[in-house]
Formats: structure tokens, C-alpha cells, sequence
């Protein structure tokens, strides 16, 4: 099983402590020894660091902890290989562009009958049932959705999400980070637990390391930061567990709308 | 104007030693601060690493030098802004995926009358002449063709690609580097110089900073590496100058093809 990480800020945030932990589950204190990547959007752009190794002697997740990155959206994948074989063409994050946005995309978990998703706009440049589906996916968005729709049209655009993610858990275990810069997605088959920290704000024990932090003394009172992962990474706070079937859509730390299970 | 780097070779080799002459004109020997960028193809996927910061002071930049990427076709970029503020979303190389292969551009020059190049498939993330110009560019190529060309076909995409090219040229100024992780190709519109290394190896000094490498201690007879600049990045070997309007097909550090302009 791999691992997921997704923050939404209102404000740019780093997700220095809760990356240090969850890159601790890459061969630490977790089995996901097969590569792991993190993508950052930032005021005015995206980007994203990818590498095959294990993430907890990668040189680059420890410049990714040095270097704090300031970002309104992160999503972070710890991989253990299932389908395809451990190299860079299969190590989540995937991004592809759509409608002048960088829509970035991690997968948790493994689907049966994947290979016959059809694809139009979008191919996949490795060979995992996660990249397949993604295509599928962004494909599926760009046929019903041509143009961008506009802001107060949302919804129907979420609706559909909705009902593409619930296609793809049919298929088997089907845990989601997506985001397209503004909007932060998350999806629930199995796994996946949220926590929003805001004013007062505390202190936090990381579970995978020893590593405690004040919030209150990094943060202003109208922070508001969510963190999305598949296991909660900190052991003195109260995380939410989504339900199977859940889409969550988040901006600037907050979720905007909540769809249930069919 | 910027600085465009660009590398092929016939084994996974490191750039450091020209990437450290590069980086030293972002901000350093050069007036290009504005961000910069560098993109690798390793076996087995593709990744970039991008800054809007200046090279010389970026750690990103310093990691990329310490922790040698071994990659068959590398694409780098130093930016001094022109059109577009300088931000993560205007800074080079710019990829898409077409065929399911990732596609790398990056761009030095400047163009007039870009904004009216109609767009299809692909579409901007930020606002450079240099995006829009790379978006119509994929989009009329896979217009004109919506399945990859069988091998034995490539000079039909070439030769478009060259028709391409040229229009661009019309417009402004445009040097490129384009590459989709088999070959790499080189446009000159103004300035781009090119070296290839092979056997018996000798030794290079950069000109931008005081490094002097022996290749002979870091290579097998077999290998073939060329390098494409701006500038020449060395002393005392003979670069070869491309001519305006000429377009040159590498794969594996040889050139396959070679258009002139029209």
C-alpha cells in the first residue's frame, strides 16, 4: 500500500513537519520503499519533485525538509510497487494539463480491469493501473467539460468527479489526491484521515518521528491549514476519518463541498 | 535573453560539469536572474527541477550539481524575463504529454504577434510568448499527427517540425531545445553552438567559471555526449555554430537529421 499526503492553506504554508514524518513511512517505519514524490503550488505556478528511491535516504526529500516551500496546495505519494516496475515514469505525483491549469494527480491502492478505461486526450507515459485511470479520468472531465466551467457551474463539475471516482472504486481500492491549483480533491475508497488546525493553535507530535511542533509560534490567528493522509501523523490530535465513497473539495483549508457515497 | 543548455548522449551520463559553467551566468557572469530550470530524461521517465529564484544562489541548483543525475537527454534553461513576470509558471522548460510521451521545450528569444498563434490541444499555465509559442507548436503537430509516426516515418514529423520552426523565426527570435525523451532537437533561429565528445577524451575548461574536467577519467571509449549552448560553455575545444533557420535531430549524442532554412 502506499502513502498519501495532501495539505490546503489560505495562506503559503510549508509542509516541512508533516513531510518529515511522512517521509519517515519510506523506508523508516513503513514498507514504501519504492519512490515518492511531492508537488507544490505555488503563488503563480507548479511544481514538483519526484525520485525512485526510498524517500527516507533520498537527498532530495532532504532538501524538500531543508528548503521549506511555501504553497497553498501540496500533494505527496510514497510508493510501494504493485503494478509496474520502480522507475520515474511511474512514480507518482502525475500532472497533466488541462484547461491552462496543471492538474496534478496521487493514488492510493490497486484496480482490477484498469487497462480497459478508455483514453482520448490524455496517455499514460508509464504503465500503472494509477496512471491508466488518471488519463481515464482527466480524459472523462475534458469530454463533458470542453471549456473550464464557470465559477458558479462548479458543482456540476465536482458532481461528475464524484461519480468518475466512484466508477474507478468499483474497480477496487481507489484512495485520491487531485488538484488543479485552486481546488484540492480528496477521495476516500478505504483510507484517508483530515485534520484543519487553526487559531488557537497547539502543539503537534509527530507518530513516525521525534519531532514536536508549536503551530502557534510559525502561524497568524487567520491560518487556517488542512492536512489529508492516509493515516493520521500525529499522535496528539484529533484527525477526521472520511468514509468510503466520500469526495471532499477543499480550498484555502476549508472544505467547500462534501459528496457522500451513491 | 536567456541561456539554453541542452545535452544527448548514448549512455546515462551527468551534467554537472556544464551545468556548473551554465548556472554561473544566472546571476553570476550573466545578466539572466529570473529563474531558471533543468530537465533530465533517465531511463525510464522523465523530471524537472525549476526555480524562479537565480541559479547561483538556488539550492535546488546546488543539489542538482552534488547529486549527479545520470540521463541520456537533458534540457536546461536560464531565464531573463522579457514577456511575463517572473514566476514559477513562466519559468522553463515547459512539458506536455503527447503520444504518451513527455515533451520538454525551452525557448530563447522573443516573439511578436505570438498571442494570435491559435491554440488546440494545449494551452498556457502562465502568460510567456514562450508557452503559448510551445502550445501551438504541440497542438499543430499532433493535429498533423493524432497517432505517433511509425519509425520509419519520423522525417514527416521532423520536416513539420521544421515548418514549424520557421514560422516561428518570423516572428521574433527563436532558439529551441524540444526533446520527448528519444530525441532531442536543436533550433537555431540566432545563436545555439554544439560539441561532441567521444574517444580519446580530453580535457575541457569552463569559461564562466574555474573547473577543469578530464573526461577521460569519467567515460568508456564507446561513449558519445553532445552538448549544445548558447554560448560555448569551454575554452579550449571547438564548438560548432548552428545557422539561422537550421534544425538538428539528436539521438545519442549523434545527429540523425538536419534541416536547413528554407
Amino acid at each position: 500500500m502506499c502513502e498519501l499526503l495532501g495539505m490546503s492553506a489560505n495562506v503559503p504554508t510549508d509542509i516541512c513537519f508533516s513531510f518529515t514524518g511522512f517521509l519517515h513511512r519510506g523506508g523508516g517505519t513503513g514498507p514504501h520503499r519504492d519512490g515518492w514524490g511531492i508537488a507544490f503550488y505555488e503563488a503563480g505556478g507548479y511544481r514538483d519533485f519526484r525520485d525512485p528511491h526510498p524517500s527516507v535516504r533520498s537527498p532530495i526529500a532532504r532538501l524538500i525538509c531543508d528548503y521549506p516551500i511555501k504553497s497553498h496546495i501540496v500533494i505527496s505519494h510514497i510508493r510501494q510497487a504493485n503494478v509496474g516496475e520502480v522507475r520515474l515514469a511511474n512514480t507518482h505525483p502525475f500532472t497533466r494539463e488541462m484547461w491552462g491549469q496543471t492538474w496534478c494527480y496521487a493514488h492510493n491502492g490497486q484496480l482490477e480491469g484498469w487497462a480497459s478505461l478508455p483514453l482520448s486526450f490524455y496517455r499514460p507515459v508509464g504503465d500503472t493501473d494509477s496512471e491508466h485511470a488518471f488519463c481515464w479520468l482527466m480524459g472523462e472531465l475534458r469530454r463533458h467539460f470542453p471549456e473550464p466551467p464557470p465559477q458558479d457551474e462548479r458543482e456540476a463539475l465536482w458532481r461528475q468527479l464524484h461519480r468518475l471516482c466512484e466508477r474507478l472504486r468499483g474497480l477496487g481500492v481507489f484512495n485520491l489526491l487531485l488538484a488543479d491549483g485552486d481546488y484540492l480533491y480528496t477521495y476516500c475508497s478505504t483510507k484517508l484521515a483530515h485534520i484543519t488546525r487553526r487559531a488557537p493553535f497547539g502543539k503537534a507530535e509527530l507518530s513516525d518521528a521525534e519531532l514536536t511542533v508549536n503551530f502557534a509560534e510559525h502561524t497568524t490567528p487567520d491560518d487556517i491549514v488542512s492536512v489529508v493522509a492516509t493515516e493520521p501523523l500525529t499522535s496528539n490530535e484529533e484527525w477526521v476519518r472520511m468514509q468510503p465513497g466520500e469526495l471532499l473539495v477543499w480550498r484555502q483549508g476549508k472544505i467547500l463541498a462534501r459528496y457522500a457515497a451513491a
